[in-house]
C-alpha cells in the first residue's frame, strides 16, 4: 500500500472517472480526461500513475481495463471488503439495500439492532440483535462498520466495535466519535449538509434583496 | 445574513453543541465548551460570536437558549424550511423519514419519482409523479431539492429542478452534478465515504505486516 490521504482520495476519483469513462463505451483515457474528471492538473495524474508504478504515454493514453484493474489491486479492490451495520432504522436499513456497494466490492453481510422488532435472521442481510455484535466481528473477522444510530447510542456502539477488533467506522450519527488512534473514523452528518445548502440559499437570496 | 462559507460551518458546529448540552442539562456554556467541541480554540469562538453581535463574558459564559435563539436567527432557522426529494428508493425514502430534519424546522413537503409503483398521493410525506415536480416547485415556492435517483438521471434531474427555482441541492448521485453558478450544490458520497474508509483499513493493515 502506498500514498497518503490526498493521493487515495485522488485515486478514488480517478477509478469513479473511469467507470463512467467505460460505460460510455471508451477504451482509452487520457490523463487530460482524467485531470478534467478529479479537478487536477493532468500532470498530478501521470505524477500519481507513475508514483504507483502505472505505466502509460502521452500519445496512446492509458488502457481503461487495465488502469482499473491496476487501481482495484492497489486500493485493495480484488477482494471482497465485509461490513455490518449496527442501527437498523431508516438509514441503516436504506444502506443495507444500497446496490452501489456491491459493484465495488463491498458487502454488507449482517445487520445488529436492539430493537426486537427489527430483528430479521433468515433475512437475505440478517439482522441480529446487538448482544451478538461483538461475537459476529470476532468470528467473522469484520474490519469494518458502519454506525447508523442514535445519537445518544453511537459512542457506546462504537467502543463495542473496537473492542471487537473494528479498524474503520462509517458514522452517520450526529455525533463526533471518539476512538482510539488507530481507529479511522469518518463522520457523514446528513442533517449538517443540509444545514448548509440552506443556510448558503437564505444567504443569497437576502444579499438580492439588500 | 452574515459570514463566509467556514465561519457558518463553525456555527453550525457550535449550534449542534449546544443542542447537546441543553440534553445534557445544562443551562450555560464557556467559549472553552464550544472550541472543545467544535475543534476550534476559545479565542475564535468568542471572535465570531462578537463578530456576529452576540454578546458573552469570559466568567459568565453564554446562557445557552439566548445562543441558541441567536444562532437559529442567524441561521434563519427561525422560519420552516420546505424541502422535496426526487428520487423516492431505499436512501430517498429513508430521508424523508429522517427525525433528524424535523427538530431543526426542516420539512420534507413532498417526494417525486418516475416509477409509478412508488407514488403515493396520500402518504403523510406524498410521493408524486416526476412530471410533476416543476410546477410543484414553482406553485410551492421551494428553493432547496435532494436528489437520490441514480447516476444516469441526476443531472436531468438538476436541471429541472433549477429550471423551476430550486437554489441549493443536496445530492446523493454518486456523480459531480454541474448547475449554474447560483445554485449551491452539496454533494454526499455514501459510496466514496465507505471506501475511503476501508481504503485507511487496508493501508494500516499493510504497515502492520510490512
Amino acid at each position: 500500500m502506498v500514498g497518503n490521504k490526498h493521493s487515495i482520495i485522488r485515486l478514488l476519483k480517478y477509478k469513479s472517472s473511469l467507470l463512467r469513462f467505460r460505460i460510455l463505451g471508451f477504451k482509452r483515457v487520457f490523463s487530460d480526461n482524467l485531470a478534467d474528471a478529479a479537478d487536477v492538473t493532468a500532470a498530478q495524474v501521470r505524477k500519481d500513475f507513475s508514483l504507483f508504478g502505472i505505466p502509460g504515454n502521452r500519445r496512446g493514453g492509458y488502457q481503461i481495463d487495465e488502469l482499473l484493474s491496476r487501481l482495484n489491486s492497489l486500493l485493495g479492490k480484488d477482494v471482497v471488503q465485509k461490513v455490518i451495520i449496527v442501527g437498523a432504522g431508516h438509514i441503516g436499513s436504506a444502506l443495507m439495500k444500497y446496490k452501489g456497494f456491491d459493484k465495488e466490492g463491498i458487502q454488507i453481510t449482517a445487520g445488529f439492532d436492539i430493537d426486537p422488532d427489527k430483528i430479521q435472521r433468515e433475512a437475505e442481510i440478517p439482522v441480529y440483535p446487538f448482544d451478538e455484535m461483538k461475537d459476529y466481528i470476532k468470528n467473522n473477522d469484520i474490519k469494518i462498520g458502519i454506525i447508523s444510530v442514535t445519537e445518544m447510542f453511537a459512542q457506546h456502539v462504537l467502543d463495542g466495535m473496537v473492542e471487537a477488533g473494528i479498524k474503520g467506522v462509517l458514522n452517520f450519527a450526529p455525533v463526533k466519535l471518539k476512538g482510539p488512534d488507530e481507529v479511522f473514523i469518518s463522520n457523514v452528518d446528513l442533517l449538517g449538509e443540509l444545514e448548509k445548502v440552506i443556510y448558503f440559499v437564505k444567504s443569497a437570496e437576502s444579499r438580492m434583496v439588500s
